[in-house]
């Protein structure tokens, strides 16, 4: 195992945000200076506790547990669903045409007006051979775009974060699902405060420190399609082939599958915990820029789970820079023993998706 | 040459720090959220104009250009007094029984009636058989200790890197000398706001990310010792034997010398130049904390510079551990080909200073 990056991996979390899966929870707002000297600047989540949150003064924490009164409001709008066959879109699954390989598998998105969306988010099911589970969300400010009727019913920013940042949300996105549908581990480039409206999120989170615990490897892009006429999925490649670099670790695979994960993902199972995080309704999580997240999560009584998020841009510093060439520390035969204490560690483990960097590791 | 240290070297430069030498220049002093913001969470240094700055308002800044104040307000304060035979202190010299090899050399330092310890600055001479160069400093709160009647001509604190960072420094020093004090290549575990009151400083920075470019290697610790009588140092190495990780760049080598350092320290020679900043009487520079600074100064036409220098303490967060990592980047003979591209990049080379590593490093 490589100690110097284990020793990276326990340092940040001695120094700094602490040896247990548990991130701070605060019971009153933070300034926006407390905000960005504690949390922004030292890139360090935080959950602000329903109480301290202004959430519980937004319309939408009474007004959007009536499904009639979303209906009514949005009773001419359309929106982006995303299909998929099991909930998890934006994810790795087997290769269409090499069972034995991975692709990326985007969801197959359609606009539907909003009362068609609600009823294929209830409809969801999983697993089964027809059916499918519908999520509504797109990451393209769709709160103030798609769901402008609603825009009312929540705050437009969350003012300590805009005023310690400097600026408004670069994007507002509405999330509306169920307890079928996951996001894999991905970061975003963004200051992330993610608000849940009703039902909870269930995070998962790891330093942008833990990098090379992902092992993010390039996989080709693929689209799910969906039939209405025969109710199935067809897992289509994109042509020309698109290569994504992607996180390989799911942390919930299913206990056939754990063993075989825990070879082929060692440096994750093998060290520190990810945090965890459970996001209940009324609650804010500071998820900051490109920390590794994976969230699922559970519905409200009506099945359904509602969060906004504020996504702020953020500063592309010295942190950025740190991050990128740590992200570019991946092995050759040779560098491998001294990186990793002899273990097999290649290119094949640890890939950051650039194809000049492959030729270099290729090369050296 | 690493390409990947040198893009890191680029990158920060590019995103953050800016490609010229030159730092940003404030007009008007930061707002507690603008310094948060945009200096002290990315690391990044600045100058404040003196039309910007308090200082001017300090009644030092008129008070202290009369050197029969100083002594009037100090004539019953003892002072610590730094005798060196060049004006250098803590750096590296001739080591005294092995003069092919260096060592580091701490200053004779002596507590003197402050009347002495001016009248010793102004008669510094340098390179000369016998003489000494004189500097009034000891980083350990000094200004309000040793120097507290002069307390109240200056601010206590900086308002609004207090504001930012929520508490008042942890040390403000003093520092009275002429310009044939240098102060070699080194870091500080501190967020430093350094304020010139009469004179001037002349910094050469660079940023943590290049600390490979430093040369950082053990040297042992040795120490001037001054004898009135004989008006001659003596250099005695520390019994028993200490080794202290020091810089071993000097950006200012004798021209003979020159060639023979760039081969030395390519990594210095070659890579950005260091960013270059003179403080001028009534300007503040905002030094991050872990940055190298090399300090020389000019004086005023009294022969001398005098400075204040405000310590708070630093964040020990995320940006720390990644540096700390990144020192922790040494080479054996093979992680140097895949770090270095193939140049000889030996422990020689570069070496962190920790026996530990070094162990480590041999045993590769």
């Amino acid at each position: 195992m490589n100690s110097k990056l284990e020793n990276l991996w326990e340092e940040v979390r001695e120094l700094s945000l602490g040896t247990t899966p548990q991130i701070d929870r605060l019971h009153t707002p933070p300034t926006p200076l407390q905000f960005l000297r504690h949390y922004l600047s030292q890139n360090k989540p935080f959950i602000l506790s329903a109480s301290a949150a202004t959430t519980l003064q937004w319309p939408a924490t009474t007004l959007w547990t009536s499904t009639s009164y979303l209906l009514n409001t949005l009773s001419s709008s359309t929106v982006s669903l995303h299909l998929t066959p099991t909930g998890q879109a934006d994810s790795l699954t087997a290769h269409p045409s090499n069972p034995d390989s991975l692709c990326f598998a985007s969801a197959h998105v359609q606009r539907a007006p909003f009362s068609d969306a609600i009823h294929a988010i209830k409809a969801s099911r999983k697993d089964s051979n027809k059916g499918f589970v519908a999520y509504a969300q797109q990451q393209n400010d769709c709160f103030r775009e798609e769901y402008g009727a609603l825009a009312g019913d929540c705050d437009s920013d969350i003012s300590w974060a805009t005023e310690a940042i400097g600026g408004l949300p670069e994007a507002v996105n509405l999330w509306i699902g169920n307890d079928l549908s996951e996001t894999s581990f991905h970061k975003d480039h963004y200051e992330n405060l993610y608000a849940v409206v009703t039902g909870e999120k269930h995070f998962l989170l790891l330093p942008p420190t833990d990098v090379h615990r992902m092992y993010i490897r390039e996989y080709p892009a693929a689209q799910y399609v969906y039939s209405e006429e025969t109710e199935e999925f067809e897992l289509k490649l994109e042509n020309p082939t698109r290569h994504v670099p992607w996180c390989s670790v799911n942390p919930y695979s299913l206990p056939k599958e754990k063993k075989k994960e825990m070879t082929k993902f060692p440096l994750y199972y093998n060290g520190p915990k990810p945090f965890e995080v459970i996001v209940k309704a009324g609650e804010i999580l500071y998820l900051p820029s490109m920390w590794f997240h994976h969230v699922r999560q559970t519905a409200d009584n009506r099945e359904l789970t509602i969060a906004v998020n504020y996504w702020y841009d953020m500063q592309f510093d010295i942190k950025y820079a740190y991050f990128n060439f740590l992200q570019s520390l991946t092995c050759c035969k040779s560098h491998s023993h001294a990186l990793n204490g002899g273990e097999s560690f290649t290119n094949e483990d640890v890939f950051d998706g650039d194809e000049n960097l492959r030729e270099e590791l290729n090369g050296c």
